[in-house]
């Protein structure tokens, strides 16, 4: 019997620790340092990735970024098998977070981990670094009780899934593979089999500014960005006319969400520029270069309902993510070992769903490494009093545990 | 005769310098250091009115202000009657300019005076630092042929006319006062005898964050303000519906400017916030305290048309302009001497209009001085590619000579 409660409070402290870093974007490393200290407290050799711009921005499954990334890593550290026989395994998490949405909002604040029963809150506790602290828990208990393996087990600690996904990306290019890989993501009482494509769009509208006394002469930005927002959720409409299987059973699958909005520099001139920042979803077999051509059409008709903007047309920009979905084939022999895992745990087997999310999955499942998700259960992701349930952590890294040795086989 | 032509290369030269000195919000200080110079070089002795944040806070026509302002200042000067029995005069204009809007859309940088035959280009150099330079090029011009006036005449260079108006209303707590004023705003061919009050509010829309993968889950704040501003156009029309004189004759007198938005901080986030600021202005007669009421109605009526807005009200802030119009008599002394000497320069008396702008006449007007805005010809005041026609700026120059004399007296 493997007992992961021996790590109970390892992993609780660790938790705290990784929520208090508030690694939003460009802030990763205070996460990454905490967490190579936790791969050496396993026993493991932490080992830095690092992001690698000019690699990045030759690769074709890469997404547009326009900020800065040399410095950053990915910490990485691999379990070595002890005899051969077994299968491999990445062990994947990320450790960045999105920003707090609205402080004020928060009850405690977003960085400092507040315990309440059995929720642990504060940014990113559920996405996703119960699950970082889970897959270490897992690890941690099974090399303390002295167990061997046929196969090696890969641990990644990741930056950028929230934007880019190039700091998985760069694992890869790196050249780490495995048989299978799971993301400790934050989906409980599932694995997660299938996934959406991302594609992140900055549309850059233009106005005529001239002085709010004469406002009618001119041509507001703000207001023209709202006219080609209406265009394109008639685009997300007809995306959601008729989903393709698995998506034909969720509700709503493609999800428009225009996230950022600035506009105009004085409260006095009429807006001269005002840029729309949004995410929009794609079926997997979607190739993103294709829905960057219906958004730029959208964006095109939008223009064409308004002469000023037919005649100053809208800049599509892009930066973040431009990444396509992926689906797992169910008769993976991933699918069959974590689920049995999970049922040694829970009772019963997993559910297995798609998720209108995406996630660093596909570069695993593009590079012929068969990849779910499975984690924690979180509330409130990208959300106010983001929070996640200690219990479930444990529950997880319990399941890691007997799938890691059901996997890998244990020798001798 | 009186020859301002002997000033024409010190105002040109003037006017590069001042065009050249970023003056926007917080940043108005190099160019008071300039026109404190340039008072110095017409033999007047500069002196500072510096703005004290509590006795404007105090004040009941100031306007609120969320902004540092301490270390910042007007500055003045008085060129003192030689003789009595004249009238005395302030001549006043604005060194705070408002951003360039869109720097990119400019032909030369905002901030360089670029000279294209009549024209100078450069953000402020209209609005309004031509005026500024008339004023004492008209002075310095007197005062070097040796004129002497049964007047005192006032010169004030003010901070903040583009956004509270505190500036000059420093000037007035500070005991300042004549029989007249005229501003040199940017209103060539005609003397501003009635002007709009404005009002600016900021309208903080709430949303409710979710991941972007669920957004139909949660609010979007950034399409709640939308429905925000709907409401507030509707306002907008109902006060062009019927208005009075003299603003029956003046088409769309009440505009209403959504200048700047802001809001969400990810673009995988539902929008958990948005700010939209905007500028409305209103008639003479109106209180400013019943447009914030009419506008916070508005926007409450807004929020009913929204389940979710109901439920979370949107908050309706004041930082900025709240200030009434204006409006001066025709039969003021001060608009037929004006006018007169306008005469005197170009053969034809100016008109006298209203303006859908608001200026800092408002506050002389309010304290028994009549006052009046005349100046040189811009053109795209708060757009691209600001400019003014130097000859207007000299042609001021010569009016504002003219009246200085006629309204002062001359002694001897």
């Amino acid at each position: 019997m493997i007992d992961v409660a021996t790590q109970s409070a390892w992993m609780e402290e660790l938790l705290v620790d990784l929520v208090q870093a508030p690694t939003e974007l460009g802030h990763e490393d205070a996460g990454q340092a905490i967490m190579a200290r936790a791969m050496a407290e396993c026993g493991l050799e932490p080992r830095d990735v690092w992001l690698d711009a000019e690699a990045l921005r030759e690769h074709r499954h890469a997404a547009p970024f326009s900020w800065e990334v040399s410095g950053k890593r990915n910490v990485v550290a691999t379990w070595p098998a002890a005899a051969p026989g077994g299968r491999s395994l990445i062990l994947n998490g990320h450790i960045d977070v999105v920003p707090p949405a609205a402080a004020e909002l928060w009850h405690s604040p977003p960085y400092v981990a507040r315990r309440e029963g059995d929720w642990l809150y504060g940014r990113g506790a559920g996405d996703m670094k119960a699950g970082l602290v889970a897959i270490l828990g897992a690890v941690r208990a099974l090399r303390e009780a002295g167990v061997a393996l046929c196969g090696d087990v890969h641990v990644q600690s990741v930056v950028e899934e929230e934007c880019t996904g190039n700091g998985a990306l760069q694992c890869l290019i790196d050249g780490m593979s495995a048989d299978a890989c799971v993301l400790a993501e934050p989906h409980p009482d599932h694995l997660t089999i299938a996934q959406v494509g991302v594609l992140w769009f900055h549309v850059e509208v233009a106005g005529e500014p001239v002085h709010a006394a004469y406002a009618t002469t001119g041509h507001n930005a703000i207001e023209a960005a709202h006219t080609v927002l209406g265009a394109l959720r008639e685009l997300e409409s007809e995306l959601n006319s008729d989903p393709p299987a698995p998506y034909d059973e969720v509700t709503h699958p493609i999800n428009l969400n225009p996230g950022v909005i600035a506009g105009g520099d004085w409260t006095s001139t009429v807006a001269a520029q005002c840029t729309l920042s949004c995410r929009l979803a794609m079926y997997p077999g979607t190739d993103p270069a294709q829905l960057r051509r219906l958004v730029e059409a959208t964006v095109a008709r939008a223009a064409q309902r308004d002469p000023f903007l037919a005649a100053h047309p809208p800049r599509v920009r892009y930066d973040g993510f431009t990444c396509e979905g992926s689906v797992v084939s169910l008769d993976e022999p991933l699918v069959r070992v974590l689920s049995d895992a999970y049922a040694r745990v829970h009772g019963a087997a997993p559910g297995l769903r798609p998720t209108t999310a995406t996630t660093d999955a596909r570069h695993f499942v593009r590079n012929g490494i068969p990849a779910v998700c499975f984690g924690a259960r979180a509330q409130a992701i990208h959300g106010i009093d983001e929070r996640v349930s200690l219990a479930s952590m444990h529950d997880c890294a319990r399941v890691l545990a007997h799938f890691i040795c059901d996997w890998a086989g244990v020798a001798g």
